[in-house]
Order: structure tokens, then sequence, then C-alpha cells
């Protein structure tokens, strides 16, 4: 058990996205060569809902929530019925699999709120949690703040071919270590992979045979580049009482700041997580859930030009970071996540991400965040103006220039 | 330490407000008396935000929020600075202490967001926690979640005289045995009353000389009926880095749709706040964030009014129920719950109020929710229509009638 105090030091977000501004910039100055590149600013640690906008009808169905009133205002703490109801229908379909909006279902604020919910409905102290590295920073947090033990599972995604690179081996070998519970994220957050059909197979037999919970968080999972297939795990030969998934319209829909996110699957585990909500922050905003009866609604072909606007900054993004020297990076198959590894540097890694944010105007995230194998790995989220990425990449492309070791 | 299926037991939502519709009432036909009694249903376990509608302008104020789009959307975990700068001013007007909008101020998804993040940063496993008894149910919950004990404190609200009655004695008892966190809500949730100046001044005493932080949820501390006088702890000679104030515009402002609440005090514990946040729902809604601008900024006579408006239904309520024989209230001198105990019925009080839903249309919240010890007692939010809850008290003092011992 650790202390309070110790675990909220590990608790550390001050290279989380969007926290730079609480940043001390003191110690950095005598680290940095040359000037200020002029150029708009421009923060990859998230994606820029101005340059894409929110799904259409978003705030109209806000204001419609608002007129409904107290109905809307004060919902179940698992979301309002009908909201679920409708949710259930698209959900199933998307993923392949039943999903009763009644049982199986809850709205969350955010995806964030229902990984966090999920991990503390399946984790007590001492439990071993199997997770994947790299993947998303708060997966980690989540297993120490609530004091259990990680086993990493490495991902090779740069040498995968078409999967995700799990090392399934080192999966198995977690499960016979006694992990209870497997959190990750497909699309992978912050490579960008997607995991194959073989792969997805292979964590559902692994799952059942060592009866392991599964947390699977799809939030990129709609934004598929051309041509990319998609395995639901939710959908294959898995109990259903031992899986949860996670969405939400935050990214690709841009809803980010509605805070909504759903959880659905094992009808005992979303009621725990109801339960822990209604203490937590009691539901997801009344008249927010409102906007989710935009989602799988969205207007013929929106989503479409949505990712192929979304392929051509990956595209271009993509070729004119490895014709760098020492730049290396996969093609991102979903989402707008890229991951490029850095060739080495002058400065350490995290040195080097404060002086691209003073020197360039340019946020990215460090990958020691998201992996401790992966400190001179940078993520971009590239959901962001094309012309304004383009832009900041050839400044960041000079700063590796400047401090190349 | 408890097992995760005993925590997750403890934490029953069956009797929590809105949670009806999940009841299950196949057990209950066989111990009903007579049909049942016509009249528009009513919900007093939390107040009707289309009797008491939302400040004028917090949607307009939300509507700019979507305006200004992508910075307003993603803002510091900790809520918008500039909203955050704002409302530091307004609360310590109203405090009569500073804040410091930088460091002292967090935003939450509702006040019940802030009193999770609160306590979570306060209790280890095994810490000792002074609560009051009765109080508002989440304190209890969110205790047994974290692993702390509870060293429960008696508060004699039916023979207080001026103060809410808290057993002074009991606290230091409380405080010498090891309790590390005193919580508790000012106006008391559910009885209604104040503590006296000098019980706050107790407090702030008995907390500094045996180093205790305390967390003062004054959700209703706004909503003071004529005369009354109201003591900010904050404001006493208690160490500020040992002090937490929880406060939302849910209930006397009827912005609960929105889910916005704030705790101000120690920068240590608001920056541990913070990064649990980070990990638990990442911000208060980033565009609901800006309807915040409208709290203590409500137009002139606003707030008198609705105060006016909360007494009258109030005077009635009360001298209607007390007027029952073996019915016993005191008059609420804040916010807008009432909390009659109840003569002896036939029917265990738990059944009674379940009878009261389906015989009389009228949710009200159980006793034994706020404490062990109001079994006899019922909670009403009377932020109703004036008419519709005169009515609804009428139906259930019929049947406290059919149903008297």
């Amino acid at each position: 058990m650790t202390s309070l105090d110790e675990k909220f030091r590990k608790l550390a977000t001050d290279n989380a996205p969007g926290q730079e501004v609480r940043q001390r910039d003191d110690d950095i100055n005598s680290l940095m060569v040359g000037g200020t590149l002029p150029g708009a600013p421009i923060d990859f640690s998230h994606g820029d809902v101005d340059a894409f906008e929110p799904t259409p009808g978003a705030f109209d169905r806000f204001a419609q929530g608002v007129q409904i009133g107290g109905r809307r205002a004060y919902t179940e703490y698992r979301g309002d019925a009908a909201i679920r109801a409708q949710l259930a229908v698209k959900l199933a379909g998307f993923t392949g699999a039943p999903v009763a909006g009644s049982d199986d279902l809850i709205i969350t604020p955010g995806s964030q709120g229902a990984l966090f919910l999920a991990l503390a409905a399946t984790i007590s102290a001492g439990d071993k949690v199997a997770i994947v590295q790299p993947d998303y920073f708060a997966n980690r947090k989540l297993v120490q703040f609530f004091d259990g033990e990680m086993l990493p599972v490495r991902m090779d995604y740069l040498n995968a071919g078409e999967g995700a690179g799990l090392d399934l081996a080192g999966l198995e070998d977690a499960f016979i270590a006694g992990a209870k519970v497997l959190v990750f994220s497909n699309p992978n957050n912050p490579a960008g992979v997607v995991y194959s059909r073989s792969e997805i197979t292979a964590i559902s037999q692994l799952a059942g045979r060592y009866g392991v919970t599964v947390i699977v968080d799809q939030l990129y999972s709609r934004l598929l580049y051309k041509g990319q297939a998609y395995t639901h795990l939710r959908a294959l030969d898995i109990d259903p009482h031992n899986i949860i998934t996670i969405m939400g319209p935050s990214k690709t829909e841009s809803l980010s700041g509605y805070r909504l996110g759903v959880a659905f699957g094992s009808p005992a585990i979303i009621t725990r997580m109801e339960k822990l909500q209604a203490i937590a922050s009691l539901r997801a905003a009344g008249y927010n859930q409102s906007v989710l009866q935009t989602w799988f609604a969205e207007p013929d072909g929106w989503m479409e030009e949505r990712i192929r606007r979304h392929q051509a900054i990956r595209d271009e993004l993509h070729a004119t970071l490895i014709a760098v020297a020492g730049v290396t990076a996969r093609l991102p198959q979903a989402g707008s996540y890229l991951f490029p590894t850095l060739p080495a540097l002058t400065t350490a890694p995290g040195d080097f991400v404060r002086i691209l944010r003073l020197q360039a105007n340019v946020i990215v995230t460090p990958g020691t965040e998201f992996s401790p194998h992966a400190g001179r790995a940078v993520r971009l989220n590239f959901s962001q103006d094309h012309h304004a990425a383009m832009s900041a990449v050839e400044r960041m492309i000079q700063l590796i220039g400047r401090y190349r070791a």
C-alpha cells in the first residue's frame, strides 16, 4: 500500500496535455541554442476543435436538452434511459454484438470518466493488471492510483507488419503471473496502430483461458484510414461478463468540450461503475447527454470527409518527418496520433519538448508518458489545421537539426 | 482493507435520489393498505428546476463558450484560468478570506465532484475521518470507498436552539481518537440547520489544536432565510493549508444540469485534486465552465425573490407537517431541505418510502441515508412548485394516517 504522498507524487500531470501553462521554465534557458522560430503556435497535445469543428447539430441538441428541463437535468446516474436505449442500438450495430440500454451501458463524463470508473470497478489494492507499452498514459496512472501492480507487455509497433505488434507471449506470461485485468487502447494511443484480427482473437482466447477481465478503449475506432479493417473484441467468442468497451465522441467528432463518453458490456461491472459515478460526479452533465443523439447520426458523407482530411494531413506529415535523417515513424492506420522517434539529441528528451514549446511555439507530448522505453519518441495529435500543422513540423525539424547530437 | 465486492456492496444507490426507477417493487404489494391517491407526481429527492428555473443568462453563457471554441473546450484540468480568476474574487468576497485563482481553486463536475476529489486527496486506507450524523449520505460512502474509518459525531438538530446542535465534546473525542479529516455540510443536509458562530469557532479551534484537515460543504450557504446569520469557517483563525471549502450553483441557482462546482482553499490539496481530476474526468465540461460567469452575478433582486419564494413554501410545509400528531421537524434556517421525523408506523420506514411513491406518487429520501439514527425521518427537497408540493404533502399525511401504528 503506497502512502497518499507517494500516490499523488506518481500522479504527475506536469507533462500532461494542456498543463504546460503550469510548468516552471526557469532552468531551461541555459540549455537553449539560438533564437526563437516565428510561426503560429500549435498544440499537438490534443486536437484542434476550431480546425475540425464539432458534429453539426451538437449545439442544437444541447439547446433541446435545456428546453426539456428538469427531466434531462436529473437523469439516472448511468444516464438518460431514452438516450441509452438509442445509443445501445447504434453501438450494437457498430461493434457487432448486443448491447442492452437498460443494463449494459453507462454514460460518463468523457471516455476518461469511463476508464476511471471501469478500472475502479475491477482493481483492488495489490491486483495485477496487464498494460501495454506504449499505451495511453492514464492507464498506468489509474492502476497506480488504485494500488494495482502493473505487468507491462511490450508492443513492437515499428516492426509489426499489418498488426499492432503486441507481444502475445508476453501477454500470456502476464496472465500466467496472475493478471486479473487487461486494459488497452485499440486503435493504440499513441502509435495509431490497429490490432489485427489474429491479435484480437488471441487476446480473446487468452482472456478466456485465464479468466481475465478486459477493458478495451476504442475511442478512435471510427476514424479508420482507407482500406483499414477493424476487429471488435466484444464481437468475438469472449465471456460478455468479462469485457467492457469504452468509446466517446470527444476525438473524431470534436465534442470534447461537452465531456461525454460511454462504457458498455458486463452489466455487473456497469452497475459498479454507476455506484461509483453516484459519488464521483453524479452523472455526465444532464443537458450535455442530449448531444449524444448526434452520435452515429452524422450527416451523410460527413465522416468520410473528416477521414479524408485527416488522411491528407497524416500522409504529408508522415512523409515529411521520415525524410529527416534518424526519424522513424509508422504510418498511422487510424486516429490522429503520430508517434515519431527522434534521432539522438544533445538535450534530454524532456528538455527538447520544453525547448520546442519555448523556441518554436510547438507543443507535443513526451514519449515517456506512454512508455518508459519511448524516451526518444513524441506524440503529435495531427487533428489540426493542415497548413499550420505542416508549418509547425517544419519548425520542429529545424530544431531537431539544431540540437542533433 | 475491504474487498472490492464488499466495497461496492456498501456503495448502494438504491435509495439515492433519482434511482427509484431501478428498484424492484415485486415484494411491496402485500404490505399496501387501500388504493392509490390521485395527484401530480412529485419528486422531493431533488429540486425541480422547472419550478425554479436556472439563473437567467446561463444558457447564453454556455452558447458563448461554444463560440469561443477550442480554447474553452480544452482548459487546464483545474478549469479555465480567466474564469477561475473571476470566481476567486467573488468567492473571497462572499466568504471573507482570500482566494488566489491561480493556485487555490479548482472547478469540478458539480460539488459532488469536488467532494469526491477532496476526500480522495486527504484520506488513505485506514485513516480516521470524523463525520456528522445526520449529514449528506455521500460523505459516509466516500469515506468507505477510500477505506477510511468513520468516527461519527452526533448533531442534535431538533434541540439545538439557535445552532446546529453539534456534539462538540463528541467532536473532540473523535479528534483525540485520531481523526485526520473532518467533513461536514453547513447548512446541514438534510436538516437545513446552520452552525452558529460559536459552533464554527469551536470547530476551528479544535481543528487547529489537533491538526485536523476540514472539508466543509457550503453548497446551500447563499440561500439563508430572513435574519439568518452565517459564519464562514475559512474566515476564522484556521490554518489555510488545512481547509477546503466546497460550493456550487446546482441547488439555489438550479444549474445542476450543467454539472459545475468549485473547491477552494489549501493549494496543496487543490493540486492533488487536479491530479486526480486529470484521470477521473479530465475537467468540468469546458463549455459548461462558461456558465460560472453568471454565478454571484445574478440580476438585482433575483436571489432575494428566490429566497422569498422558498421561504413561503418552507413556512407552509413546515406548519402543515408539524400539525400532524407525532410529526416533529425543525424549521430550516437555510437551503431547501426539510427533515421531518414521522410517528411510529406499521411498516418499516424504508417500506413506507416505497409505498409513498407507489400509492401517492411522492418521492422522498429515507432518513437512514443520512444517519443510522434517523430511521423515522425522511428528507424533502421543497424547491418545488408551491402548490404541487403542498398537494403532495397532503397525500403524504393521508398515508401517515393510513399506516399509523
